[in-house]
């Protein structure tokens, strides 16, 4: 850990920079994959599971060899323990809970005499989820996407994930999957999967959105098809946490919430901003010891390598720095921390006092957990129920307010040299002024 | 105009396809402007300008050379026309009214006893907003993404735009960006304006999302930079109209409201759905009429003849085809207007009925005339309020919400192997059983 007392403005640029991305370009590699599946469908997905994932898709199931049938759901359910079971249904409720509040209902205004206008929020049809294999399942991500697209609305939300090695899904996935309200899934993984639900084959119906975590390879191939075919969620990034603590914080409580950041990854982001030199010591001490016991621990401790404990003079200074930082995760543990956190700017969720670990929303508060990263906090939201919906907006014109706008449109019309546009205007004026 | 009679199926998907762009790749031009603009800042926004507009900027102002001074915006406060400038007015306030109706205020949602979650928009500190030169000075662009950032509460508010050959930049434009509350106007067009506002110059602050049209260059930069470095508003294409009418339609109004996006440009979509077959005649002939008198009639022209008018079964048909289309504009010229309209899925922007041209909301009915082209509208929201903010979740936990929710969070980490997390939550949960 990098320890920086009452950093200079020179050293706050360094210790709020984000780390230069390795130069690697995969583009094309990835636009070889999209292509391929653009062209062959289900054959080329098929392909790639077999070179990729190892898996041999092309015996199951003739009309949709890539899609996880009936059965294996019923085998899921019984994989699972009751109490996962139970954990799966209490984080889905609460994220159901608050992202049904985020429901918008738009007032009509009358901007004009007889100029009514209004936004309809209107779920996008077809939604597409990534969810990763790898080590860890990822199921609580299931539930952070899937969940507020059903509560959106959206008509068909699919799901690809790489099969494991034995061809199946882990069943925590599907059975999140099936919680949440995913109307199909598909062993799909990587670029191809993208490129199925960015292009659509035979088995995967092409979708309009594509949301979820991967890989630089998939996150290279989101970009390159939201260039032209399909809109994403974010970019992406290492997952960060920022913590801003003071003497009234528990040491042992800050690090274990650095550490829950540190054990994501090895690029993994980590920044503890303090203006007690006794909390910074004794949170140095509690991350070594708690770090001994992790199981993940070789990846932690290479994150908190470059991770940075900063004493600040002050908490008004540790939320200036927290802002300009823009972190994917702030944790608040002061004894104002309801106060200090009105002054956030830059952030994609806030946690707030002693007893609200990043943990909570990472799995059941019920707030979202995919979140901007790599400072993209400045200007992007995490995903919330608008992310799934367009706000389409709605006008109506009656003769009076013909009246009040007609001179307006027809001035600012001529004066951008637009005449058709003018004239659609000045038609209608003037067959109410006849 | 191309006319289509009860379309088949197959008919139907080239009639609702967009046109495949051009082939050709500015990827290697864009990119070299970028970086030398990224090393060189203001000098080489300096020498493009020199370049591509013809203009020597290197006398104006030593300390922000590209930056419009105060006389230049009192000499256009003078070269407009009054009524231009009451027009102006009038659309800003337009536009404000409907903007101010969509801040957005979280309601803390108790997700479970104990466990309280809220979201809370915040506006995006810096934006840039870019307009095009040209022929026609696009004001009432200004005032569309002006008027919203300003509301929004965004600190700082950038134009970029190219002078004229006189170095001048439009006193219109001037005008609208006053009225609207942008901070600062800077000369630069194309990439390099881009560029500046992306990475910032010596005189241009760097910003944190980029609005605006622009040509396949300014498109190409937009995109680019999206990639690691900015946000952008949404992807680009042609303007694009859908016109739903009945039997109970002016086939003038129609043809007036088509011959508005035809004046576009030559690339701009045009299309009819109707179920009244003496109406799509009489369409027809209007168009050919009012082209005849058109001084954009030779762009109007180009853009009728992939214009296609479309007969079909009845306005529910015309819907549904619609709805497959997605376009940027839709106008609704029937007797049911409203009725029909409830029946939107894919459209940026909605008008209703006889009165209601597209025109109107070009310029000042109050909604935004920035939105989604090229099928996009399945996926993008028009520019909005929620453009220019983020909406950051905050969460609290009191200790009640540590029992209700810490079981869940320890099983599901767990599941996940993820123990630093399970850690983060089980000490808060053994400090409160202690």
């Amino acid at each position: 850990m990098n320890i920086y007392r009452f950093p200079t403005e020179a050293q706050l640029q360094e210790i709020t920079a984000r780390p230069v991305k390795d130069a690697a370009d995969f583009t094309a590699t990835v636009a070889a994959v999209l292509d391929d599946v653009r062209r062959r469908g289900d054959a080329a997905v098929i392909d790639y599971e077999r070179q990729f994932d190892h898996v041999d898709l092309s015996e199951c199931g003739a009309d949709a060899p890539l899609a996880v049938a009936d059965a294996e759901f019923e085998a899921a359910a019984a994989a699972c323990s009751p109490e996962l079971l139970a954990s799966l249904q209490l984080a889905h409720d609460n994220i159901a809970r608050f992202h049904e509040q985020q429901r918008f209902e738009g007032d009509v205004v009358e901007t004009s005499p007889g100029v009514r206008c209004w936004q309809k929020s209107v779920a996008i049809e077809k939604v597409g989820l990534y969810i990763p294999g790898g080590t860890a399942p990822l199921f609580s991500t299931v539930l952070m996407l899937a969940t507020p697209a059903r509560i959106a609305g959206c008509r068909e939300i699919v799901l690809c994930t790489p099969p494991r090695r034995n061809g199946t899904v882990h069943p925590a996935i599907l059975m999140a999957a099936r919680t949440a309200g995913v109307s199909r899934v598909f062993k799909a993984g990587g670029v191809q999967a993208i490129a199925a639900m960015a292009y659509g084959t035979q088995s995967v119906p092409k979708v309009s959105k594509i949301f979820g975590p991967g890989n630089q390879y998939v996150q290279c191939a989101k970009q390159m098809v939201a260039l032209t075919d399909v809109a994403i969620d974010m970019p992406a990034g290492p997952s960060e946490v920022a913590v801003i603590a003071d003497a009234t914080a528990n040491a042992a409580f800050v690090a274990a919430d650095l550490l829950s950041q540190a054990e994501h990854g090895a690029d993994s982001q980590v920044l503890l901003l303090t203006d007690s030199p006794s909390l910074l010591d004794a949170v140095q001490r509690e991350v070594e010891a708690q770090l001994a016991r992790l199981p993940r621990r070789d990846i932690a401790a290479e994150a908190l390598s470059h991770s940075r404990l900063v004493l600040v003079a002050d908490m008004r200074e540790a939320m200036r720095v927290s802002n300009i930082y823009a972190p994917e995760h702030l944790i608040i543990e002061t004894a104002d921390a309801q106060t200090l956190a009105a002054g956030v700017v830059n952030a994609g969720s806030v946690f707030i006092g002693h007893l609200t670990p990043e943990s909570a929303g990472d799995y059941a508060s019920g707030t979202n957990h995919t979140l901007p990263t790599n400072g993209w906090a400045n200007a992007y939201s995490g995903v919330n129920l608008d992310a799934y919906c367009r706000k389409i907006t709605f006008q109506h014109i009656a003769p009076e307010g013909i009246a009040a706008i007609a001179n307006a449109v027809e001035t600012m019309a001529a004066a951008e040299s637009l005449d058709a546009h003018r004239n659609a205007m000045a038609l209608r004026r003037i067959a109410l002024e006849g």
